[in-house]
C-alpha cells in the first residue's frame, strides 16, 4: 500500500491581505502548492512561504493559475492552449527561481482552480498544459483530478512524455463519473471529521468509494488534497495524518 | 581592446500592443534584455522574444522592473530593499523559466528603468537587488550604470560576491560626475548618427569623453546600451555594429 | 428613413502604448466607445480622449469590458451576473467622472469584447448588464448586437426598464440567424471598401441583407460600428459618412 | 465646539481577501473612506460597503490610493501631478457611479496611504490632487492632514477654489511641526484606549496637544482618523463616539 502523499494549498496571502493557516498545516503536509502571483501571492509571500516548505522539509510544487487576482483564479478565462502553457512556464519558473535562492527546488505542479477544473474539461487545454511541463522539465509529474476513467489522461500523458500524479478529495462526495459532486448538491461536503478521515483511509488503502448515486467508485490516488484555511480543516490535516501514520506502521 | 557588448531592450510589448521592431534589432545586438512581465511584455510575449534571441544566437538578459504596468516601470516606486529582492528574483525565474522551455539561459540581469535608476542612487536597494542575483545565480552578470567613480560598486559587488557589467550609452551626453545629464538640458540627447557612432567608438576604444560641464570622463565599458525602437534608432544599432566590426578587424 | 450613428472604438492605447488612429477617425463617427480601464485605457488616456470627443462634437459612450488587460477584454471569463453588474458600474462611474471634469457627459453603454458577445449569448448576464444601466442612469441606451430576432432583447429590455440601441456591421457578413459569421469562414470579413460602403448604405437604408447561406435578413439598425484601427478603416469609415450624407440630401 | 467628524477607512477587502471590521465600526463613525479599486476593493467590494454606509446613514468619501494593490498604496510612486489629478479622477468617479446606483453620492474626498502622505510634502502634486476635486466637484471636500500651519493649504485651496477639511489623529503623537511622530519612535502610537480619547476629546475641544518634544500645537480638527482594523480598534471608536456624545450634551 502506497500511503497518497498529502497536499494543501499554501502561500494564498498576497499584499497586506493574509490567508490561509500555513504555518500551522505545513508540518503535517508532503506537499505545498505554492501560488505564484497571478491568482493569489506575491514575490515576498512566495519567498515566505517556501522557507516554510523548506524549514518544514515540505515538498514544493508550483501552484500556477489564470491571471485573475480580482477572482482567485476561480473564473474559468477562454485563454487558448498556447496561452496557458506560456501562462504555466511563466508561473512556474517564477516558484523555481525563489526555490533556487531558498537552495531548493520543485517537486511537482498543480495548476489552481478554474484552470484545474478546465484542463480537466478540454483535452486541447490539458495538452497546453502538459506541453509547458515537458518544455520546463518533463521529471516533475503533472497533479490531476482522478476519475473514474483515467486511461485517457494517462495516455495522453504518456504520449507528451510528462508523468501524473492522480489526486483525490476527503472531504467531498463524488458522482458515478468520479467527478466532484456539485457543492449545490445536499451531502456534496463532508464536514465531519470522522467522516472524512475514513474517506481518506479508503483511499489510501485502494478501497472503492460509494458515490452519490451508489455506483461503486474505484479512485487512483497518489495524493489526497487537504486544506489549511481554518482551524477546523487543520485539525483534519492532523487527522489524516495520523490515520496514515497508524496505516504505516499496520 | 574589449569590444563592448551591444544591449537593448526587447520585448516590450504587452498583450494586444505592440513595442519595438525587435525583429529588426535583434541580429546586431550581443545581448537582448527581456521583459519579464511587471513593467512589459506577458508570458507569451517573453516566449516569443526569446525564441528570436535563440534563433538569433542573442544572449538574453533579464530585464526586471518595478510593478507598474501603467507607467511602463519608470515612475520610482518606494519598495524595501527586501521586496526589490523578491521583485527581482520573480522576475529573473519566470524569465529563467521560459528560456528552459526554449533550452537556452539567462546571462545577465539589468534592471529597467525606475529600478535601474534608484538602485544607483541608492546604495541599500541597489544591495537588495545584488543579493537577489548572488541568490539566484552570483555567475550572472549585473548590468549598471557606468560612472566617473565606479569603485563604491565595484566594492560593494565585490562584497556580495557578484560581478558588475559597467553600461554606458552613446546617445547620451554625460555631466561632470559621469551621470546621464537630464533630458531637459540642450544637447542631452543626441540625435545625428555619426556623434553617435563616434561616442560609441571612443567608449569602445576606452578614450575619455567630454561632459557637458568639460570635465574629461573616463568610463568603464562592458557593454553599450543601444535601441531598437524605431528605424532610425535601429540603423544606429547597425551602424555602430559595423564600426565596432571594422575595429575588430583593424 | 434615420440614418444609422457610426460608433467606433477609442481609447484604447495604455500606458507607454499607442493603439488606434483616434484623432483621424472621430471627426467622421458620431459615437466614441471609451475604453474604462479594464480591458484597455487608464485615467490619462481616457481624459484625453473625452477631450478630443468633446472637440469634435463626439457623443461619448462607455466601453466597460472584462478586467483582463493582457486579454484585452476578448477572452470570455466566467463573472457571475452580479459581477458583471458591478464592474459595469465600476467602469461606467470612472468614465463618467472624467466626463464630468470635462463638462461633458455620457450618451450611452456599449459592453466590449468577450463581455459584449457573452450577454448576447447568456441572457443571465445580459440581466446582470441592464441592471447596471437601469441602476446607473435608465435613460443611457445599451449598445447591443442586432440579429434576425431582436423581440427577446426588446422584451427584457423593456421589463427592466431601459432602451436598445441595435448595432450591426458593414464590413462583416452574416450568417442566417444575423449572427456575424465566423472569421474562419471565407468571406466573413469584407476588406472592399465598395462591398463595406453598399453594406452600410442597405443598412442606413433599411433593406434586407443576404446572409452567407442566402436568406434574406431584415436588421434593426440605430448604428453602425466601424473601426479606426489603421488607415485603411478610417478611409472607409470617411466613405460611409459621405455615403450617408449623400442619403440624407437625397 | 464643533464636534469633529469620525472618518475611517472603509471596504478594504479584494476579491477573496477579507480586511477590516466594516459591519462593526460603521455604526460609530460619520464618514466612510471608501477604496476605490487602485490600492484595496473591487466593484464588488465598493458596492457592498456603499450598502452598508446607506444603511447606517453614514457619509461616503472617495478613498483614491496609488495604482499599487501589491503594496497597499501605500509605497510613494513618482506620478506626476497631471498622472494623480487623472487617477483620482477615474477613482472618484468610479465610486461616484456605485452610488450613484445605490441612490446616494459623495460627500467629500480623502487620498489614500501614500498618497495623501506625499501630497502633504508636495505642492505641485497637492494641487494636482485638488485640479481633479475641483474638476469633479469643487463644493466636495478634501481631508488633508492638520499640521501646526495650515495657512499655506488654505490659501493654495482658496486659490484653486476648494474646501478642506483638516485631519488629525487621536491615536498618534505629534512632533514640533505637527506632523505625526515616526512610527520607529517610542511612544509615537497611543494603545492605551484612555489616552486615545483623551486626545480626542482635547482636539474636539480645540484644546493644545503637547507635541514630542514639548511644543504646544494647536491643531485644526475638522475630522478624526479612526480605524476598524481589529476589535481593539473599534472599541475605541466607540469609546470616542460616547465621549463625543457626552461633550455635546454637555
Amino acid at each position: 500500500m502506497a500511503i497518497p502523499l498529502l497536499n494543501c494549498d499554501m502561500g494564498e496571502s498576497f499584499g497586506n491581505w493574509h490567508l490561509g493557516l500555513d504555518a500551522d498545516a505545513m508540518p503535517f503536509v508532503d506537499c505545498a502548492n505554492i501560488a505564484c502571483g497571478f491568482h493569489a501571492s506575491d514575490p515576498h509571500v512566495m519567498r515566505r512561504t517556501v522557507k516554510l516548505a523548506v524549514q518544514n522539509g515540505t515538498r514544493i510544487g508550483a501552484h500556477p493559475g489564470y491571471p485573475d487576482l480580482m477572482g482567485f483564479g476561480r473564473r474559468s478565462m477562454a485563454c487558448s492552449p498556447e496561452e496557458a502553457e506560456d501562462m504555466v512556464l511563466y508561473q512556474v519558473g517564477a516558484l523555481a527561481g525563489i526555490c533556487q535562492a531558498e537552495g531548493t527546488q520543485l517537486s511537482y505542479i498543480k495548476p489552481h482552480g478554474a484552470l484545474y477544473n478546465d484542463m480537466a474539461a478540454n483535452p486541447a487545454l490539458l495538452e497546453g498544459v502538459m506541453r509547458a511541463v515537458r518544455a520546463y522539465d518533463a521529471s516533475l509529474p503533472l497533479m490531476i483530478m482522478s476519475t473514474a476513467d483515467p486511461e485517457p489522461h494517462r495516455e495522453l500523458a504518456a504520449q507528451i512524455g510528462i508523468t501524473l500524479w492522480f489526486e483525490t478529495f476527503a472531504d467531498r462526495a463524488y458522482d458515478g463519473n468520479g467527478h466532484l459532486a456539485s457543492r449545490r448538491l445536499p451531502n456534496a461536503v463532508h464536514h465531519d471529521q470522522n467522516t472524512i478521515v475514513n474517506q481518506a483511509v479508503m483511499l489510501a488503502k485502494g478501497e472503492p468509494l460509494t458515490a452519490l448515486d451508489g455506483t461503486q467508485l474505484q479512485l487512483a490516488c497518489d495524493t489526497l488534497c487537504v486544506h489549511g484555511d481554518n482551524p477546523e480543516s487543520v485539525a483534519a490535516v492532523r487527522a489524516i495524518r495520523e490515520a496514515f501514520q497508524a496505516l504505516e506502521q499496520a
